[in-house]
This record gives C-alpha cells, sequence and structure tokens, in this order.
C-alpha cells in the first residue's frame, strides 16, 4: 500500500524551514533549520536535508510553501514571502538533487489536508479548514481530494468580505474576514474597544482574566468568523469546518459567536449533521499534510 | 454515445409546469401546462406527458424542480414552494409509472448544468452559475461536475453577506445578496432611492431612459454582486462565472459595477484568464441541463 509508505515533507516559512519523515501516518524524525536567502540554498538545503532523512522506501517529498503553487505543482507562482521562488523550478530542482518526486503546495492548503486525513476531520470527506494567523486562509477539501481552483487559487478564503466599507486588508481590498479575525486583527479590534493588550495572544490572556474589552475583540472576530462559514456553507455545503492556525487557541471564546451567526444564516439543510471543530494537530498538520498530499498525487 | 440519446426533462415551477423531448442537444418537442396541486397530481401529469413525448430510444426523465433534492436525486428533502412533494418518492413514482429511469435536482442547479454544458460556458468545466429571480440562487459546476453538497444543499450562493446589518432576507438572516441583486430586489431599491418604478422591468426601462434613481439601484445590485462573486472566486477560482435568470436581463447595467469590484477584491490569480458571462439559453436552460445531469448520473 503505497499510502503508508514513508515520504518527506516540508514545511517551508519565511523564517524557519522544517523538514519531517513521515511513515505510517507519524512523524517520525523531524528537524528545523532558519531558512536559507536565495531560491539555490533554499533548495539546496531541502535536497540535502531529504537525501539525509529518506531511507529506501521514500516515495517522494512534499513541500508546504507560502504562495500560490502552479497547477502542476512544481513551483510557486506567486511567494509573496519568499520573492526568491517566483517561478522558480522547485520540484525539478529538488528532484534532480534527490531522485524522488516532489511536488509543491500552498501552505495553507498542506495543512487543511493534514487536519482532514489525520487530525481533527479524519474519517471525514468533505472538509474547509480556516488558518487563523498573521492572516487568514485554508484550504477546501471536496470528496477527499483538495480543491485547489483552475489555477491553483482556490481558498483564498480569509479574502470574503465581512463588511465592504470596512479596514484596509492586506489585499487591498476592505473589510475581508482577515481584518477581523487573524491575530493581527484580534490584537487591532481589542486596542480598538480600549484593551492594553497589544498582541492576540495578551488579548486572550486578558480576555480569559475577564477583561470586557479583550472579550468583545474576540466576539467580533468569531461573529465574522461565523458570517464567512455561513455564506460558505451554504455555496459548499460540507461535513466540517475546522478552526485551524495559532489563532485557533482562542478557538474556546470564538464558537459560541460562530455558532450563533450559523443558526442564523446557514440554510437548515446545509447544517445538518454539520460539525464545527478545532484542530488537534498543531505544527504538524503541514507535515502530515503533505503525506497526504502525496499519496494524492501518485 | 449515450451522451446523444433522447431524454425527457421537465422545469417544474409553482405556476407552470414545463416538459421537453431533448435529442442532441436540441429541445425538439415541448409542452407546458399548468402545474396541478398535489403530489400525485404532479407526477401523473409528469408521468403521463413524458409517455406521450418518449420514442424508444429515451433513456430517462429529469426534473428541475423548486427546492433542496436528497443526495440520491429521488426526491425533494424541501420544498417550500411546492410542500405536497417535501420528501415524496418522486422520481420512485414516476418510473413506476413510466418504467423511465429518473431523478429530481434543485432547479438552480439544473439551470446551471444547462448554461455550463450547452449555454454561455460550453466547452468549461468550472464554471458558477448565479440565478437572479424572485430570489438569487445558482448552481456550481467543478470539473464538469454538479457540486451538490453533502445534503444535495450547496451553491444557495444568494445567501451570502453583503451587509450583516443590511435588509432582511427572506431566508432569515440580514443583508444577503438576495437582498441587493434579486429583481424583488431591485426593484425596491430603486424605489428607495427615488425612483417611480415599481418592478425590476420597470427600473430597467426607466434606467435606460436616464432615471439617476433606476441607475443607482442597478450600480448597488452589480456592486453587491461582485462583491459576492470575488469572494467566491477567491473560494473556489473558477473558469467562468454566468449571470442567469430573467434579472439577468439588466446585466448591461450589472457588468461595470461587478467587474470594479473583482478587480479590487479577486486575488489577481483567481482573475487570470477568468471569464463573466450571461447566460444565453433563456428558459431552456433548465430543460437542456436536464438531460446534462441524466448523461451524468448513469
Amino acid at each position: 500500500m503505497s499510502e503508508k509508505k514513508p515520504v518527506v515533507t516540508v514545511d517551508l516559512g519565511g523564517t524557519n524551514l522544517r523538514v519531517a519523515l513521515v511513515e505510517n501516518d507519524k512523524v517520525i524524525n523531524r528537524i528545523m533549520h532558519p531558512t536559507p536567502r536565495g531560491a539555490e540554498a533554499i533548495v539546496g538545503l531541502i535536497a540535502k536535508q531529504a537525501l539525509e532523512f529518506a531511507n529506501k522506501d521514500v516515495i517522494g517529498i512534499a513541500i508546504a510553501a507560502p504562495g500560490t503553487a502552479s497547477p502542476k505543482m512544481d513551483r510557486l507562482t506567486k511567494a509573496p514571502n519568499l520573492p526568491e521562488l517566483n517561478n522558480y523550478p522547485m520540484a525539478a530542482e529538488i528532484t534532480e538533487k534527490t531522485k524522488l518526486h516532489c511536488i509543491v503546495e500552498n501552505d495553507a492548503n498542506v495543512y487543511a489536508m493534514g487536519e482532514t486525513f489525520y487530525g481533527a476531520a479524519k474519517g471525514l470527506e468533505t472538509v474547509v479548514v480556516y488558518t487563523l494567523g498573521t492572516g487568514v486562509g485554508g484550504g477546501i477539501i471536496l470528496n477527499g481530494k483538495l480543491w485547489r481552483g483552475v489555477n491553483g487559487a482556490a481558498a483564498e478564503i480569509g479574502h470574503i468580505s465581512i463588511d465592504e466599507n470596512g479596514h484596509l486588508c492586506g489585499c487591498g481590498a476592505r473589510g475581508c474576514l482577515e481584518t477581523y479575525a487573524s491575530a493581527t486583527a484580534m490584537a487591532r479590534l481589542a486596542k480598538e474597544y480600549g484593551s492594553k493588550a497589544t498582541t492576540a495572544r495578551e488579548a486572550f490572556e486578558l480576555a480569559n482574566l475577564g477583561d470586557k474589552a479583550a472579550q468583545q475583540a474576540f466576539v467580533r472576530a468569531g461573529s465574522a468568523l461565523g458570517i464567512a462559514i455561513a455564506g460558505m456553507l451554504n455555496t459548499l455545503n460540507p461535513q466540517a469546518v475546522v478552526i485551524g492556525g495559532g489563532g485557533s487557541s482562542a478557538y474556546p471564546l470564538l464558537k459560541e459567536e460562530i455558532e450563533k451567526q450559523l443558526k442564523v444564516r446557514a440554510f437548515p439543510a446545509a447544517l445538518e449533521n454539520f460539525k464545527l471543530m478545532k484542530c488537534t494537530l498543531g505544527n504538524d498538520a503541514a507535515l502530515l499534510g503533505g503525506a497526504a498530499l502525496l499519496y494524492e498525487s501518485l
């Protein structure tokens, strides 16, 4: 069964690069390096580390990277945080160095594969995952397959309008979900409501200590998430939504507001047997998701 | 090739029931009856008319009906406009009377199949169709297949929030796209802006004669549509969007505003090669779409 064969997976971030050996649905070896600068250095380090981890059974390398991946999953076509990788033929270079099949995919998509196949939504097939981090991203799995869109640009689900005249979003539009539900936005909202918190983590701690302004920030983040998720449920009617990313530690403060909005806005037929869940894999989601994506791609 | 075999298709509305014989991708026979009251009368009339139209090559009957269809497409599970059909085993009853395979699907989904396979988006495979009518509905085709959602409840794309505190929508939520872009909403907006128009058609005619208030109504409907479509493009990244339904006659007044919003809100990667189009099949979309759906289901 190729589904249990070992895989090398990579979580490539702007700051750190993590490499893992995944076998039998588990991370059995892992290492972290600072991300080097320059496409060749990045590709060289991934290849070197992959060869170090790979045993004779390894069937390929899956890289989760920040940006839009090509439809063939052989490179990033947009990589604002690692511009040196823009259109650089990553997969081909790594295959040349390692003789291993290699794929590259958007990190939030890979994360969503991890939470769907090995995490919170294990056993389900049609799942939408929201990642709350510096921004809001996500991944869409339909009938057990990652939905990438025709240009590999699907699942930018943080860029759904909540208030067309709202706060300016990094994407250039106003009032996107991201301007309410990213960690950055949670901190900003807490400050706007009068809290002394300067980070999402502080806001979370203060909210738990009874700080009304900080609590209000999470109520607003939760209601915005609920509005966005309701619209998505009416559009895609999935089995489950998983809330992931660092901001999901605020899940206990977000859940009630999300559910309030779903009750009012999502169609009853879309709510039947629907599950709202918190992620379970933490930092391993992208490392495990890479394995799921590689099995799917073979 | 089963794809060219004749099919009986039905467009079942609250007022009228239309039956057609579709052969070689064309409607070659058609008839309209007032919709009778009561499940047995409806089913009886469909069966009788199907037998009248059917020749020996007919491979099945496809019914487009207002409501949510079951995952098996054998009945409506929610039919607010024809409550007598709620959970009534339509397909089995019609098969018993006609000995023909029968499927039932949400009318907007069937319409979307028609415009995708035979209409505006012919030749494309990943398309989202918006129907602007009394309400706003639609259908989602992914890789040439209708996306029905896990409960058959997908593509209620009129129920995406534009303004969480907006006008009360028929669904019970506030500020859904439907409260801006349905024919009903276009008429309401025209009145709110000070036009004398009392229907969407009148508003359209007055707008074309230079009535600023009526024009403003279509600008608002178009911008709301643009906001909703941008969010959907960022989510699904399809090849095309088709604007259909009776309200699409206002397409020339809506197009510019839709495109303005897409430019600001949709990700560049989602706009690459993307096409915005007006429907081309008129009332035949659901009749032809039934054939496409039946071919897919066999």
